[in-house]
């Protein structure tokens, strides 16, 4: 029989500082010692879901199978807010229901159900979910022990990504679902998408700004050129080499750009 | 036989970028390889024990028996300050004699040992103990190899807990023992001295702020009020809903508060 | 048979909130499941080579013999820089040819193979080679498989370090490695160097500043004065007692140091 030891990777907001990282690491090592915590960022700026959901999207699917995400950017703990596990064919995620996970919803097929905290059969802090039922359940999946009684399947989750709509016959808007530390504006339109448009020939605009390429490297434009490239993880962005195409073109979250065929 | 592997958890002030935290983790690894190394934090602030102390307390208690802390926030590393093992019921802690383990003091019964860095049979810089004293100590620890030889029982160590101090029959001072950096003003008073306490009326009070009550969440009081919780490792905070109790309150490390019964 | 765990050591420029770190330590857990992973630092100043070369140079000799450290601070990416494997006594060093491995070449013996990018049976995006190259060679590097299909043997290689250079019979000019973030001025000149030297009488200087003596310690000089001193890693440094020595004397690492014997 060989074992495989099994992967819970980590995503906070929660900075190291204080300690919080600290008791979730513990609390999982005591119920499953042999699990192998994984760091991917407690850097996450506080209670930025939408980076919090990029960073996921950017590493998830380079993980084995079987790895066990525990997501806590959770602005709404000590609210009604759910909290929910995902699973896909391949991994599973913890955390609350507060759209962190929108772009695994976009990306992959997935069950998800919602955490019944109230009949988990340990103290939960308020305030704490991430040590207290996130963790401990992730840390239960991980040793194989069934979890399901603590589930109850749902259909409902939250979720930031608006849909590209279409506004007049050839002309669609596309929404921002994020822009990234160096401002570059990452849209709603992934590679995906593009392969099945029978038509290659498109136009993104963004007022008088138009753009019909799709480059491969910022090294192709020059200095202060705007361009359009695909992101690490497939999605259309607006860059501008060596500037912040968000900041320069006026974007923001809440934006939608023109799409044109 | 089940081999558990053992568990080191690294916490200091560091920073990662100059290496001195991975020189650590190197050592540790060529001592004890089969070590499982945890990163609680390295970014406490520089020379900040109070806050190293107060990011241990928050997680100590979660990690599995015999699990190995490593503290290194030492700014009197070259001095004559005395290093430590601190042994409690469940766990071990090696660092610096300089108040950092303060606050497992208040909580745990212990044994307290000076570590003999003069018999140490290896080079040590006189820089850079977390390397070349409380890292092989640590592993060496871990391996099961006894340590023993390298210490020596003491009573004498340094905490920067001050004690509740009666003023009049019914009045008593509580220190503060650490401002976190939401501006939340922790005081030396656990919920076990408050379920000691025969009578439950009490009040604390700041200048001409008066908390009789302790409420669970922020969300139970308005936007901009003042309030009195228990924070995450059972100590009473004073905090401020969407602000900085500490500075509202021109309260510092320094202070102290009033507690009538 | 004993299996020892292989270590993969990682130190990038990345920060960890984009899920770049994420994504190379997935990939490494998909190929080589039973790797250890230890981050050195993902804080490295975004492009600062010289930083992460020094972060490596306080660090790599400390861990176990056959540890893989995969080093991605790669301003280059995307360009015909080339990407290195370089192989001392006890390690591996696997990253970009920019000059990241300068104090490995200049305190080890070495040898060193380009990576074959091109013939990778992989899809390697041309802008994150610490995902598609690096991590998965490095990977498969711990899993005992060979790599050599993809290397090939290279006498070049990029190094930031300048070599003292003889200006008179007793004069010399020693070149600045580094300047860290306390401000301390890092010398081209090792403690091995002064061990060969024949005159333990010399002088180092700085525009009017002359230096004879080496201290232990900051503590052995007054607040505010200037001193030498070996660093970590028995480099000599110009240190100011509690202020920035580069900042002070004017110091950049483009900057020269007079060494009169």
């Amino acid at each position: 029989m060989i074992m495989v030891k099994r992967i819970i990777a980590l995503l906070t907001d929660f900075g190291t500082e204080d300690g919080y990282v600290g008791a979730m690491k513990g609390k999982i090592l005591s119920i499953a010692p042999e699990t192998d915590i994984v760091d991917i960022s407690h850097e996450i700026k506080p209670f930025n879901i939408r980076q919090a959901a990029f960073c996921l999207t950017n590493c998830y699917a380079h993980f084995p199978g079987k790895t066990i995400f525990i997501v806590v950017v959770d602005p709404g703990v000590g609210t009604a807010r759910k909290g929910l596990m995902i699973q896909t064919a391949n991994h599973f995620f913890i955390g609350p229901d507060n759209g962190v996970f929108s772009l695994i919803y976009e990306k992959e097929a997935f069950n998800s159900f919602e955490i019944l905290v109230d009949i988990l059969p340990w103290k939960v802090a308020a305030t704490f979910h991430g040590r207290d039922v996130f963790s401990p359940l992730g840390a239960l999946l991980a040793t194989g022990k069934g979890i399901n009684r603590f589930l109850s399947a749902t259909k409902k989750h939250i979720s930031f990504v608006k849909p590209i709509r279409q506004v007049e016959k050839k002309r669609f808007h596309i929404p921002v679902v994020h822009i990234d530390h160096f401002g570059n504006v990452i849209l709603n339109f992934q590679r995906k998408d593009y392969s099945k448009m029978k038509t290659k020939k498109f136009g993104i605009t963004v007022d008088d700004h138009k753009f019909g390429k799709i480059h491969n490297t910022f090294g192709e434009v020059s200095r202060g050129e705007f361009l359009l490239m695909w992101d690490s993880s497939d999605y259309l962005q607006i860059a501008r080499n060596g500037g912040s195409a968000a900041k320069d073109l006026g974007i923001s979250t809440d934006s939608e750009v023109g799409l044109i065929l």
